[in-house]
């Protein structure tokens, strides 16, 4: 049975995994998600995690990508280092079971760009240029936890950057003086957009955001707070993105509630944008490299 | 029994309470410190946790600052609105029982430069005035969970902005995808150093800091991860606090050990700096109060 009579997809998060079962023409036809995630998954309890798939979805070939893949996950696979095209990526898959598992590598950067590192993003990227859903050449921005710029040169990931965003909100949402206010969720909306044009206006993050609790404090808080915020921090994350090479609109892949806080952000820093949905990138990325084995 | 005859001066915030009792002269002739901070008082606890204090340092009359004045505290002190000077603290000080218990109030911004509060580093900062440890014209910085940068007009608080940074830091210290790697404390070495100059060199706070678990993964990382951050929070809260109006030194008021740090950050961005112990600020601020009564 190899890869060209249908497969599996597995993307496999921290906190979650999405499989779909695809057929040789790269259709869908079958998919779950569930909460499986590396956290929910015991010390060595893998390969009965993934037997579990293939009992839901058949007993097919299957190509992992994501966290899978980390210290923390079922194996380490090694990260390729950029320029990173779709060659090096299927030459390096990690084979748990030759031509039957495999976990697809991260991808990663050193050097004067600074030390950087992927996992799970690669795939979409590299996936939705083999699907023509993004040029050859341009400005990539997955947003996430950590949310990643992406140069695109000639179909290879040439160099990125990962900000810590969703991570950052996700702490003061949580932990910090602000949780009491940032109870609601970020909207793309009236908001969030003047937070991201106070930090694309270049305000200070750790100012800006103090002065949530200190208006908060004198009576002048709004109930949007958490839109604020979100823009704060996405306002200040595109500033810096943007500073890397690219022309034309930036390309969106990722969850699409999260895409439309970008677009918002980045619309108004004056950039178009094109969104791409994250799960059809994946798809695509997977189909790209079961076409290479 | 007036303040004249002498005072108990009372540094109250969130975690810490100093109490200081002070004769006629200015001269502290006992203290104690303790954990008794707002967190530790229960509601309603506060006549007692007063009363407390006076048993250990003798039944004189009282003034409190800090966190104690807020509405998480004994009772609410208004805040004074910029330009604050001493005439404005000393006539809006919430008396608790007139002229024997009374709250300094806080100072506090509104209008183009941002909403902004702060509770017990007015008094630290007019007192060093006062005390002629820092010019009436000069730029302050009181390090702590909420940095505050202040600018001095003719002796009064003219504006200020408060960054996040200390609570920052503590949150990734505690709950981020960091916290394994900055276990250990800040030290003003050349890895702060370095983070510090990456900061005031531009680079961005969200991006850099995940560099940290770049190199982790990368095998790259260095043991002293906690004194590079701080470098970068740091490096990034002088870079802002730099751009208010001040020209000569910098004061640093507040705890001699975060001092060192920001004089380390400041010296990067090659600005002298004046050091001054927050205790001594204080007690200086509430005596000049105790003056005016």
């Amino acid at each position: 049975m190899s890869f060209d009579d249908g497969y599996i997809a597995v993307d496999w998060g921290t906190t979650n995994r999405r499989a779909y079962a695809v057929d040789p023409g790269g259709r869908v036809t079958d998919s779950f998600e569930d909460e499986r995630g590396l956290m929910a998954v015991p010390r060595g309890g893998f390969d009965a995690a993934a037997a579990e798939i293939r009992q839901r979805l058949g007993d097919r070939p299957m190509l992992l990508a994501g966290m899978v893949g980390s210290n923390r996950g079922w194996r380490e696979a090694p990260y390729v280092p950029c320029p990173a095209g779709p060659e090096a990526l299927a030459a390096n898959i990690l084979w748990i079971e030759p031509g039957r598992t495999g976990i697809v590598p991260g991808a990663s950067q050193t050097g004067p760009a600074g030390a950087d590192v992927m996992r799970g993003e690669e795939v979409q990227v590299l996936g939705a240029v083999a699907a023509c859903l993004v040029p050859p050449d341009c400005l990539i921005c997955h947003p996430g936890t950590h949310a990643k710029w992406i140069v695109m040169k000639e179909g290879r990931i040439d160099s990125f950057r990962t900000m810590m965003t969703g991570e950052l909100f996700s702490l003061l949402k949580k932990h910090s003086i602000l949780a009491e206010q940032l109870r609601g969720e970020a909207e793309p909306d009236a908001s969030f957009r003047e937070g991201a044009g106070a930090a694309l206006g270049g305000q200070e993050l750790l100012s800006a955001l103090f002065g949530i609790r200190a208006r908060h404090v004198l009576g002048e808080s709004r109930g949007d707070a958490a839109s604020y915020a979100s823009g704060l921090l996405i306002g200040s994350d595109v500033r810096a993105g943007l500073s890397l090479p690219g022309n034309g609109p930036v390309a969106l892949i990722g969850r699409p509630d999260l895409c439309q806080l970008y677009a918002a952000a980045l619309t108004g820093a004056g950039r178009d944008t094109v969104e791409v949905d994250g799960a059809t990138a994946f798809l695509a990325g997977i189909h790209m490299l079961t076409e290479m084995l």
